[in-house]
C-alpha cells in the first residue's frame, strides 16, 4: 500500500460517485429526459447507490469519497491513538492531502462522464440555472449563515454515524448498504434547503467542471456560494470526529 | 454499564431519530424545500432510514428510542422472568424512568435541530398547520377514539414485530435493516389517519419543542390533540408486550 | 410441532399480511388520509413489507401464509420425497387444510383490523369502488381470460423464486428480505392489469370481510370476479411447484 | 457442468429479468394499468429487482443474463488466466456462444410472457410508440453517436462495478441484493437519455418478439436504432472488463 494507491482508489470512487449522482440530477432536472421530473425521492435514492457503487470500487483507500469523512477520520483516530488511515498509510499531511486531492480530481472527472452521457440533455435544455444544478448545489433560500448550518447539521449526521458504525454496531455483512441508505436518509431529511452537498469534493470538483467546459448556454458558476459547501461541510465534520470521540466509545 | 449511559445512549439515538424524522417532513411539508409535495413514500422511508440512523448511535441502551417500545419490552420481559433492559441495568421504575426521560429530552433535542436546519423555510412557510405538522402528528379527521384505535393498531405492530426480531427469527447480519423496514411499512401501511406518531416521545418532544421555540408564524400546538399519540402507542405497546409473551414462544 | 400451531402461526403471519397490504391501499385509495393518491410504487413496497412483517411472526409454519405457496411446496417435495412442511408436520391433507384455514381466517382478521383502523376514512369516502378495493382485488380490465392468465403468470414468479431460494441460492443471513423484495418486484412488474393477488388467502378473506362488515356505502363485494384471485394463484402455484422439480435442481 | 445446463440457466434466468424488466414498463406505459404514469423511479426499481429475481434463479451458469457482461467476464478472466466461467465451463468460442444464445432466446421468451400478462391492455393502447417502448429502449433525443455514448457509460459502470464485487469487496451474505441496488442504481443515474439498455439481450431479444407477435396495432420496431442497444453495451462491457483487469487489483 502507498499514497499512489490511495490517489487512484479515491478517484476511481469518487468519480463513480459523482457520475452517478449528478447523472441521477441530470435525468431529474433536464428537459426531455425519461427520468424528468421524477421526485426528491428519486434524487435521494440516486445518490445513495451512488456511495454504494462508490464505495465497492474503492476498497483499497477505505472509501472515503469525501473530504469531509477524512477529517473527521483523522481527527478521531489520532486523538485515539490510531495512527493510520489503512493499514500502512499514516494519517499525516501527506496522505490527509493524497486523499482530498483525489477527491477533487475524481469528482471532476465524474463530472465530465455526466456531462458526456447527458450531453444532448445539456444542449436542449432552456435553463441555465438548471445546468448548473446537475454540477453542484444551491440553497433554495440564500442566506450564507442558515445554508451554512445546515450544510454542517447534515455532514454531522453522515460523519458521525458513519465513525458509529466502525464502533462495532453495524455488521460486517451488509458491506457498503449501511453507508447507501445513510446517505439516503440526509438526502430526504435534511435535504431540503441547501441540495445536501455535504462533500466539498462532491460540489468543488463538479462547479470546476462546469466552469471549464463547453456547456451549451451555460451560465455563472456561483462562485459566490461555493464556500458553503466547501466550509459548512468540513465544520461538521471535524465536529462529528469529535463528537465520536467522546460519545461513540460510551454509546457502544 | 450505568443509568447515566442509559440516559446518553437513549438521547442521542432519539435525537437522530427526531432530527431526520421531522426533517423529512420539514422537506416535503414546507414551502420552497428542494423536496417539497415529495410524497407519502419519502415520508415513510425518511422516517424508516431515521430509526436506521438512531439505532446506530444507540446501541449501548439496546436503541429503544421509544416508551411504547420500553414499556412492551418491559413487561415482556419481565413476565418471562428476564429481568434486564441491557446487561447490568434491571427493569424497575428507575430504569423505566431513564429511559423515557432521555427519550424525551432527546427528541426535543432534535426537534430545535430540525428546527435549525430549515429555519428559513418556517420563516418562509404560510401555514402555520404545517409548521405544527413538522414537529408534531395530527389526525386527518380528528375522532380522538378512532384516532386511539389507529395508533393502537399501528404501535401494535411495532412493537409485537420487534419482539418476534428477539425470538431468533431475524439474522444479526441484518443489524438496523429490519426495524426500518418495519417503520417504513407501519408509516406506508398505517399512516394514512393519524400521521403515525407510534411513539410518545416522537410526538411530545418535538411538541413542546414547538411550544417553546420562537418560530415564526406558529399557531397553536394543538394540546387538545396531543394525548392521542401518547396514550394510544403505550397502550399498544403494551399490548404487544403481553400478546408476544402469550404468541411468540408459540410461534419461533 | 402440531397441528393447532402451524394453525396459529399461519393465522397471525397472514393476518399481520393483510392488515399492512390491505392499509397501504387504504391509505393511497380513501379519501383524505395523508398518503392519499401517493402512488403505485408505494403500494408496492407496503404489499412488500407486509410480506415481511408477516414472515417474522410466522416462523414455526415456515410462513407460507398464501395457499399457492402452500399448494406448490407441497407438490414440489412430495415429488422429491421430503414429506414434511416443517419437522413433525407430515404434507397431507389435514395439514393442507390447516394451512389454508388458517390463511383465510387470518386474512379475515387482518382485514377486519385494516378496516377499524381506516375506519373513519371508509366512512367519508363516496365511492363504494374504492372500499371493497382495500379489501381485495378488481381487473383494471375485466376478462376472466386474460386476468387468469395474469394471476397465474404473477404466481408462478412468487412460487418459482420462493422455491429458487430453498435451492441454496439465496443466504439465510438475508432473513425475510429476497421475499419481500420478490413482492415488491411482482408487484410493480406483474400488478398493473389485476391488481396482484397472486394469493387466495389474501383476497378470498378481505373479500369474505368485506361481506359482512357494516361497512358505511359499500356497494357489492364483486363475486362474479372473486373466483379468478383464487383459480389463479392456485394453478400458477402448482405450475411453479412442478417447473421447480424439473429446473431448479439443474439450475442450482 | 455442460453447455446445455449453462443454456438452460441464463435462458431461464434471463426470461426471469425480462419477463418483470418489460413487465414494469407495460405498467407504467401501458392504458389502463393500475400502476400507469407510476414514474420513472418504479421502473428503476422494477428493473432492479427484476435482475434480482432472474440472479435466483440462475445460479448454475453465474446468473450473467447480459452478453455484456459474459463478454466483460471473459476478456478480464482470460487476460488474468482464469479460463472458467464456472468450474467446469472453459471460456472459448463454443461457451460464449451459448451463454449470448441462451440470453438472447431467454430475453425473448420474457418478452412474450410479458405481453400475455398485459394483452389486454396492449390492445387498448392507442400509441403504437408506447408499445414498442415496453419491449425495447428508445432515445430520448436520437443522435446515434450519443446515444452509443451513453449506453456505453452505462454499461461500463455495470460490468467494472459487477467485477468489483468479485474482488472480495462484496459481502457473500449479501446474495443478489448488491446487483439488483446498483441496476437501480443505473436506471435512475443514466437511464434518462436512451432508457438504459445495457443489455444487447435485454433489447434485441424483445424487439424480435416486438417484430413477430401479433401486437394489435403495432407500429415499427425501430431497427434503425437497434443496433444502438447492442454495440454500446458490448464496447461498455469490453473496456470494463479491460479496466477492471489493470485497475481492480490494485484497488482491492
Amino acid at each position: 500500500m502507498n499514497l499512489g494507491i490511495i490517489f487512484l482508489s479515491e478517484l476511481v470512487g469518487t468519480a463513480m460517485l459523482v457520475l452517478l449522482g449528478c447523472g441521477v440530477v441530470a435525468n431529474v432536472a433536464l428537459i426531455r429526459n425519461k427520468g424528468h421530473n421524477g421526485g426528491f425521492l428519486m434524487v435521494n435514492i440516486g445518490w445513495g447507490l451512488a456511495v454504494f457503487a462508490g464505495v465497492i470500487v474503492s476498497y483499497a483507500s477505505g472509501a472515503n469519497l469525501n473530504p469531509a469523512v477524512t477529517l473527521g477520520l483523522a481527527v478521531n483516530r489520532l486523538a485515539k491513538g490510531e495512527p493510520d488511515f489503512v493499514p500502512g498509510i499514516p494519517i499525516d499531511a501527506a496522505s490527509i492531502a493524497t486523499y482530498i486531492g483525489a477527491q477533487m480530481v475524481g469528482a471532476f472527472i465524474g463530472a465530465v462522464f455526466c456531462w458526456l452521457a447527458y450531453k444532448q440533455h445539456f444542449d436542449a435544455e432552456p435553463e441555465a440555472a438548471n445546468k448548473l444544478g446537475v454540477f453542484s448545489t444551491g440553497p433554495a433560500i440564500r442566506s450564507y449563515g442558515w445554508n451554512l448550518i445546515t450544510e454542517i447539521i447534515g455532514t454531522f449526521v453522515l460523519v458521525f454515524v458513519i465513525l458509529g458504525f466502525s464502533y462495532g454496531r453495524t455488521p460486517a455483512e451488509l458491506g457498503a448498504i449501511p453507508v447507501a441508505f445513510l446517505v439516503i436518509a440526509i438526502g430526504a431529511s435534511l435535504g431540503g434547503p441547501t441540495g445536501y452537498a455535504i462533500n466539498p469534493a462532491r460540489d468543488l470538483g463538479p462547479r470546476i467542471a462546469h466552469a471549464v467546459l463547453p456547456i451549451k448556454g451555460k451560465g455563472s458558476s456561483d462562485w459566490s456560494y461555493s464556500w458553503v459547501p466547501v466550509v459548512g461541510p468540513v465544520i461538521g465534520g471535524l465536529i462529528a470526529g469529535w463528537a465520536a470521540l467522546v460519545l461513540l466509545p460510551v454509546l457502544s
